[in-house]
């Protein structure tokens, strides 16, 4: 981007994301949401972290917008409450699994990934890759950076 | 995905990932590399972040790998050392634009996102988006996770 400078980053929509998700159980907490788990003791459970912990980011995860609570019954069981992904959240599977695959090729132990993201009825592997209206998969070094509609010049 | 407290969670390739990149400056870092600022000064004026901060992000991300350190000299000035993406860095750019558009979706202010991405040569706007071999674009309704090769059962 020529003149980097001359533009605030006090707008930055990554840092407004991280804001919100940065954190990192709040990752972790959607990691389990991404993988089907929706009540509070088995979110405990798979992410091993205090309970306060986890209460306070579900919160903030609600409160965003990209969780929602749902009541269920199971039979012979007393009504609870669980958390699912809204549209808002599940936008977010694009962030997680670009992360997620970059662990994969870079720090995973030699035995390789712990899961495979697989294209559900095509049994096909999932990566995250960047694209345009017309390219599939552009590599980060043709990626152009403007000033973009909402760009604020440093005064 | 079925079973999933039948694994462990201790070997996920995103919390290795957020070990590594998850702390909020190292991102911020990481967007300013990718919008090409190289030099500590220019880093630190962008960010408005500390400079010992800075400059122990910067160590982070260069002993990891994401950044190296090359020398370069301006004429008339003293050589001085700038800090480059290598390419195992570049690939985290997936994960940033991912990150960022959902922020531009979500969070922006009214008259849109700071940043506008480009195709390079094409013009075309770029997004981050989830691909299989066959298929562009995945819905994260279609993405389906399984065990993979490197995961654990719990004892």
């Amino acid at each position: 981007m020529k003149d980097r400078l001359a533009y605030s980053a006090d707008n930055c929509s990554l840092m407004r994301t991280l804001e919100i998700v940065g954190e990192r159980w709040t990752l972790l907490v959607l990691r389990e949401a991404l993988l089907g788990l929706r009540r509070f003791d088995d979110l405990q459970r798979a992410l091993g972290c205090a309970r306060n912990v986890l209460a306070s980011r579900l919160t903030k995860l609600v409160e965003r917008g990209i969780l929602e609570r749902a009541p269920y019954r199971e039979p012979g069981s007393r009504a609870c409450e669980e958390y699912r992904l809204t549209e808002t959240g599940a936008e977010l599977t694009t962030a997680v699994v670009a992360l997620m695959r970059w662990g994969d090729r870079h720090v995973a132990d030699r035995a390789g990934a712990p899961l495979a993201l697989r294209h559900r009825g095509w049994g096909k592997a999932i990566r995250a890759q960047l694209a345009c209206a017309v390219h599939g998969d552009v590599p980060p070094a043709e990626v152009e950076v403007r000033a973009g509609p909402g760009a604020k010049r440093v005064a």
